[in-house]
């Protein structure tokens, strides 16, 4: 695994900081047996999906309520102890590690759907719900959530890392769905950011601001989010193509044209294998375009139609439908799975996984080029992408004792990143910063703005307590 | 007019800054004849559409590019001079005004469409385009921009203001439609706060920072935002309702149900007749919905439909179709123009206009009780409301030398806001706080989440020289 304090490539902050026996003593006083200090626990909260290693926190708490973190975020502010956010730990930027030490707070039993505004299209939950758990309450109102990162992950952890997924291309990602956070600040302060009103000049924008902030500067407790009503008709298909260019451009014509596609995905053969392997799934191992089409019915028909004209014009073959929703789950299902049908595919490796995103028409250029690197490396990966947003995944799959390999990924991962950025695109779509990618913010976005990001913190909070040593050095 | 240092409704910090001789030779010494203190021409740069009053700027500076923006911010960051930014004036709440003193820095001037990137919808401007300049640019591409708050804005001060208007029910608002933007920060630096890629989860979103921002942080200079294929299709409808009930209970189903309807914007019966008299129209005096629909020829068909059914459930009558471009566009000038007929029909009148907004469900409730109120007032008002997304304005018209009309308009608004906050809504959909809504602020946010703006403000302008006195005392 990656030893964060030996691998030059990265220069997070590591310096432990102290914990002070009498924090320990503070946080067992309050919480009781909600604070763990079991070294099986502090493990489980040390790690994520990310390829890194950390020492694991010093303890965990965890919290049932807005108090609770409001508490635990007051102590450690007392005794200026690191306090690190988690919800269910699917993070891939190494978010959760205690990386100056310090304790992490569990919120995912602050899972309670607060109330559910169904003639609003709005819902309040706790930050511990997850995604399913939110879907599944609302279900009988005819409302769902969107947002689709693929990982059951908390709404808490959607926010921290602005996340998307599959249906951003057409519901957008937590920053546009997100009405109104409650926050624990640095100083234990219990703010709101925001009303259920669907738009706002209301001063500054400190939902967004804290939407993306990735623990950085508070603990979010409570997420206003908007619903959608259910599509009156939904269908999904698939089509293969020749290459991946013929996806691509595919992809580029149905979003240039303004159809408003729910979801839009590639799979490239090799990952296609995987996931037939994984999930015994049949379909053809050519490079696919997985698509999902809502509206009212005349509206699903004519989108698909369109879609199915620029698919054949591309040289796109076997559109395939499928129609019920159980088919529909079972390729989604498979489509998420593709992280874990890599992995399993070479026991006992890791995936270093790339998350750039460029703007529509250069999605071509990037992906190809890098396509071509990926092979040339010998490395093997799995490649998927929410292409109808520019947003693209390399999961290259090394073998953590071995340091080239590693080398071999993080090289690829630079010139990804450096191709997507001379392209105007981003060095992360929606994993976020975290630990991996400090040094690309900077040339991505340039010292004044990571600058200025800094001096936000600084003055948020002080004492550097809120998830300290991640985005940026400070 | 309102004298701001008396009116104990508004306590701004009025107090006026130093703007020492040297700080105006140098601005003369860098920008010539672009540094005008010709008394016409800083009194036409101290007021806007607001309803105060405050002493003209010391200066006039016309930036024709960042270097210009960013020397201008440098010189009075070194004398410590309030610097304000001006695009074309049309703000509602003050925010051009120099009530601390300072210079006005009009970027108007900078009005060159920098480069439209119509393969990937995005067109970025320079901060002084406006937003009839920009669809003129882009038409040629059969893209365009829909955000449309009435007044031909500029891009900047759209973006400061977090500008939504009538089109905002189905594309959003400036914060969901800028990619990213170039400021100059409070110490002449010019930083870039995204990419064009669509979505992007590096790092704290400055952009939506700076959205909303009302010049207090910085000076946006380059704006980059979405672009939308121009409908294939595109209809419009006026129906006339018994009631204001009626027509927002319309309102409110076609939003529950989710038709993607473009515009839906209520006019009370009183707005029609001034309306009909200033446009010389014929429109039924009656409360009307007007209505517009995007799509594809059998999509605005099966909108226009559903809608035309919701509406006759709801008692509407005589739905009428605008087919042509000519009609659509002049029924849509008729309503931009409805804050003028109003103004017109009290000679010498100033209109105090509010921005409430709420959640879609509780539109009746707010909106009913409101318009009782103003009715028994006595105090003429126009009444025009982006009801699809829970936003209407009354403007009140008073007779500015008569105290005690503005008290009365003032009574009305505060009631107003009490009503929206407490149904979960906000005191300003698009407008903005300013000058007038400092108070509401505290009401609606809380002290703490004021208090983490003024922490963001005294980190990024320590010496509040940008727009000082706005959105909450500094």
């Amino acid at each position: 695994m990656n030893s964060l304090a030996t691998n030059s490539a990265l220069q997070p902050d590591t310096a432990q900081r102290a914990v002070p026996a009498a924090f320990i003593d503070a946080l067992k006083a309050r919480f009781a047996d909600r604070c763990s200090t079991a070294l099986v626990v502090r493990e489980q909260h040390g790690r994520d999906e990310s390829s890194f290693d950390a020492p694991p926190p010093a303890a965990v708490v965890f919290a049932q309520s807005t108090q609770d973190v409001a508490d635990a975020v007051k102590l450690a502010a007392h005794y200026c102890v690191p306090i690190i956010p988690f919800g269910v730990g699917t993070s891939l930027e190494g978010h959760l590690l205690a990386v100056q030490g310090g304790i992490s707070l569990d919120v995912s039993r602050m899972n309670q759907v607060l109330s559910i505004n169904a003639e609003d299209l709005t819902v309040t939950v706790q930050a511990g719900v997850t995604r399913k758990q939110l879907n599944e309450a609302v279900k009988c109102t005819g409302l769902f959530f969107p947002i689709d990162p693929g990982a059951d992950a908390t709404l808490g952890g959607m926010c921290a890392t602005r996340a998307s997924g599959t249906n951003a291309v057409r519901y957008g990602t937590m920053r546009e769905n997100v009405l109104a956070l409650q926050v624990v600040t640095a100083q234990g302060e219990i703010i709101r950011t925001g009303t259920r009103a669907k738009k706002s000049s209301a001063g500054y924008d400190l939902t967004r601001l804290m939407v993306g902030s990735e623990g950085t500067l508070g603990v979010i407790t409570e997420v206003t989010v908007k619903l959608y009503p259910l599509p009156e008709a939904i269908s999904a298909a698939i089509c293969s193509f020749p290459s991946i260019e013929a996806a691509v451009r595919t992809t580029i014509q149905i979003i240039q044209l303004g159809i408003p596609i729910a979801r839009v995905e590639l799979i490239d053969a090799n990952t296609v294998r995987l996931v037939n392997a994984h999930a015994k799934l049949c379909l053809r191992e050519e490079p696919l375009l997985l698509m999902e089409f809502h509206g009212s019915p005349a509206s699903v028909k004519e989108q698909a139609e369109t879609v199915q004209e620029i698919a054949a014009e591309c040289g796109g073959n076997a559109f395939e439908w499928a129609s019920t929703p159980e088919e529909r789950t079972r390729l989604w299902t498979a489509r998420h799975n593709a992280y874990f049908a890599a992995i399993q595919s070479k026991p006992g490796c890791r995936a270093i996984s790339t998350d750039t995103c460029v703007p529509i028409s250069r999605l071509a250029d990037c992906l190809l080029d890098s396509v071509a690197e990926a092979d040339a490396s010998g490395i093997p990966y799995f490649l998927v992408g929410h292409v109808g947003d520019g947003n693209f995944h390399f999961g290259y799959l090394i073998d953590p004792s071995l340091p080239e390999e590693r080398a071999t990924a993080e090289r690829l991962n630079h010139a990804l990143v450096a191709r997507a950025l001379a392209l105007n695109g981003t060095c992360s779509g929606e994993h976020g910063i975290g630990l991996h990618k400090m040094d690309f913010l900077v040339t991505e976005t340039g010292a004044g703005a990571v600058g200025m990001m800094r001096s936000i913190k600084k003055a948020l909070d002080p004492n550097n307590i809120m998830n300290p040593g991640k985005i940026f050095a400070q």
